[in-house]
C-alpha cells in the first residue's frame, strides 16, 4: 500500500466476490444469482426511468420505502433503502458499538467489515452438524449477526432461537441477514414490534432477480433506522439511483411472477439435491437458493476445478471445516442437468 | 440516537442535500443538475441492460474503466469507478492519514466526511474575493481537498497553483474534485504523470446529465487506485450497477452531444449572468454550471424564499461570509428567463 494509507488499513483483506472469468462462457452457479430475469413490469419500469437520468434520485427513497412498508406491514420510518445489502451491513458494522459475533462459517463479508472498521469481533464455531451454536451468541455480550438461512450452509435457524438471543441481552443488537429468506426461511419481521434491538437486512439480488441493480434494505425500529439514516446521509445521501428505485417498487407489484419463480427454484433445488444424493453426495438440507454438498473420496477443490474445466462454475471455500464442500447455486432445470452430467463424468 | 450507537457518532451532522419539495412543481435550480437529458445512445444503453438485471454487475467495472482510460489518455489501473463521486470522496477521507484541509466555503460534504471518520481537518478561509488561499494549503501539512471549479463560488484555481501545493509536500495528497471541470475549468489530469500524490475525482452527474444514475470515478496513480480499490472491495465490491456501467460507457461515445450541451449551458450561464448584472447583482465569474450572485439591499435568504414562493428553487447557505448570496443552477434558456422575470417581480 502507499505511504499515504491510514495505519489501521495497512493490513486490509478485502472481500473476494465469486469469480467472473472472461476466458469462455460458463454455466454460472457460483454467486447465487437468480436464473430467471426480473418480471417484464420491472424491466419496463427500469426502462422508463432512463430518460430522466439527468435529475437526481429521491434521497429519501420515499416511494420505495412506502411500498416496502406496505408489503411488510410496517411504516416507512421502519425502512432504509441501500445500494445492495452489502451497503446495509457496512452501515451497521460502522454505526454500532459493542463488537459483533457471527458464526465461523457464514457470509465472509461480516469479518471484512469488522476488520475494516476496527471493531472487536468473535467467530462462534458452528456445531458439527453446521447448526448455529445459539448459546455462544447469548453469552458473548456482543451484537449478533446471523444470516438466516445461513450461507454457505443453507440451514435455517428457527425464530424461537433468534428470540432467545434477542431476549438475552437487550442492550445488544441482533442483526438477521435475510438475503435468502424467501427461498424457504421464515422472516423475523414478525418480531420487530416486540424487540427494539432487532435489525433485519434484505436484498433484491436473489429472490427478486435484481443482483445487477444493487438494491437492498433494512427493517428495524424507527429509532434504529434514524441512526442508520444519519450514517447513510453522512456517506452517500443519493445512495440509490432512479432506475433501482423504480425497479424495486415495480418488483413488489409482481407477486405472482415472484411466487412462481421461487417455486421453480425450490423444485430445482429438490431435484438437484436428490440427484446429488443418488450420486453419493452428502447434501445439507438447504432453505436457500444454493446447495452445500460434499462427496467422500473427492475434495471440494477437486470438484470445483474439475467442474470449472468442464464449463461449470461453483464456489469453493479454502477454509478448514468446510473445505470438503462446494456451494452450488440453484439454476434452471437445464443448468442442474448440465451440472449433474458433468459430475457424472468427473466421478466415473 | 439510540443506546446502540458508537460514541464517536453521537454528534453526527449529516450532509443536507438540496431540497426536493413535493408540494408543487418547481423550476429546479438548486442541485446543479443538467437541464438536458442524457443523449439517446445513453438512454438506449441503459434500457438494454434492464433485461439482464438478475446477473451481478462486473465488480471490476473493467469495460468502463477501459473506456475512461482511453478517453483520458490513461490506463485502466489509473481508474476507479464509484457510486457517484460522493462515494469516491468517502473512500478517500476514510483511507488516508494525515488529516485534510479544504476551503471554509466549498462542497459541504468534505467536513461531513472528516467528522464522520474522525480525522483532523482544517477549514482555510477563502480570500475576500472568494479565491483559494493557496499558501494556507502549502503550510498546513495536511492533505488538500480542492473543488476546482469551487462550489458554491464557481471560481477556478489555475493548475499552476495546484502544482504549488503538489510540490510543497510530497507526502501529503492533493485531491482535486473536478465535478464541474467540464463547464470551463482545466483538468489536472495532465499532472498525473508528474505527481504520485495527486487524486482527481469526477462525476457523470453534472456535465454528462446522469445525476440520477449515480456514477463517479477517481483518477490517480495505479498505487493510489490499488489502495482505494482495497477499501472499495472491503465496503461494497459491487458498488456500481449494470445500468450505470453501460450508461457511463455509452456516454463517452457521445462526444458531439456532450460538447453541444456544454456549450448551451455556458451560453445560458453568460446570458443569465448578464441579465443579473443588469439588475444590479454582483455575479462571481463562474466556470461551473451554476451562478453565485448577490444583490445589495436584499438578503440571500429573502431571495431564496421569494423565488421559492414563485416556484423557482435556488440554493441558499445560511453560513457567515456567503449568506448574502444564492447559488443558481444554470438551466435551459426558458428556465433562465423564468428566473429573471421572477426576480424582476421580487425586486420592483
Amino acid at each position: 500500500m502507499t505511504r499515504f494509507i491510514s495505519p489501521s488499513l495497512s493490513g486490509l483483506s478485502p472481500y473476494v466476490p465469486g469469480e467472473q472469468p472472461r476466458d469462455r462462457s460458463y454455466v454460472k452457479l457460483n454467486t447465487n444469482e437468480n436464473p430467471f430475469p426480473p418480471p417484464p413490469a420491472v424491466i419496463e419500469a427500469a426502462r422508463r426511468e432512463a430518460g430522466k437520468l439527468n435529475l437526481y434520485s429521491d434521497p429519501d427513497c420515499l416511494y420505495l420505502r412506502e411500498s416496502l412498508a406496505r408489503y411488510e406491514g410496517l411504516k416507512p420510518e421502519n425502512v432504509l433503502v441501500t445500494n445492495g445489502s452489502d451497503e446495509a451491513l457496512s452501515f451497521i458494522f460502522f454505526a454500532f458499538k459493542g463488537g459483533f459475533i457471527f458464526p465461523n462459517h457464514t457470509y465472509g463479508f461480516y469479518k471484512v467489515f469488522a476488520e475494516l472498521y476496527g471493531v472487536p469481533y468473535e467467530e462462534a464455531p458452528l456445531k458439527p452438524d453446521f447448526t448455529v451454536d445459539v448459546d455462544a451468541f447469548i453469552t458473548s455480550g456482543k451484537n449478533a449477526v446471523i444470516a438466516n438461512p445461513n450461507a454457505p450452509t443453507g440451514l435455517f435457524l428457527p425464530l424461537s432461537e433468534i428470540e432467545r438471543i434477542l431476549d438475552a441481552n437487550g442492550d445488544r443488537l441482533v442483526i438477521v441477514d435475510e438475503a435468502y429468506v424467501d427461498f424457504g426461511g421464515e422472516s423475523a419481521v414478525s418480531l420487530l414490534g416486540k424487540y427494539d434491538n432487532l435489525i433485519i437486512t434484505r436484498t433484491f439480488s436473489k429472490s427478486r432477480s435484481l443482483a445487477g441493480m444493487r438494491l437492498g434494505y433494512i427493517l428495524a425500529s424507527k429509532e434504529l433506522i434514524a441512526d442508520l439514516n444519519a450514517v447513510r446521509c453522512s456517506i452517500n445521501p443519493y445512495n440509490v439511483d432512479r432506475v433501482a428505485l423504480a425497479a424495486g417498487a415495480a418488483s413488489l407489484e409482481c407477486e405472482e411472477y415472484f411466487r412462481e419463480k421461487l417455486e421453480a427454484v425450490k423444485e430445482n433445488r429438490a431435484y438437484a439435491s436428490r440427484k446429488l444424493e443418488t450420486m453419493g453426495f452428502t447434501v445439507i438440507p438447504s432453505r436457500a437458493n444454493f446447495i452445500f454438498a460434499k462427496r467422500d473420496g473427492v475434495s471440494g477443490e477437486e470438484l470445483y476445478l474439475s467442474l470449472k474445466k468442464r464449463g461449470v462454475l461453483v464456489r469453493h471455500f479454502k477454509k478448514s471445516g468446510i473445505e470438503d464442500y462446494v456451494r452450488i447455486t440453484v439454476g434452471t432445470r437445464e443448468e442442474m442437468d448440465i451440472l449433474i452430467s458433468k459430475l457424472e463424468e468427473i466421478l466415473v
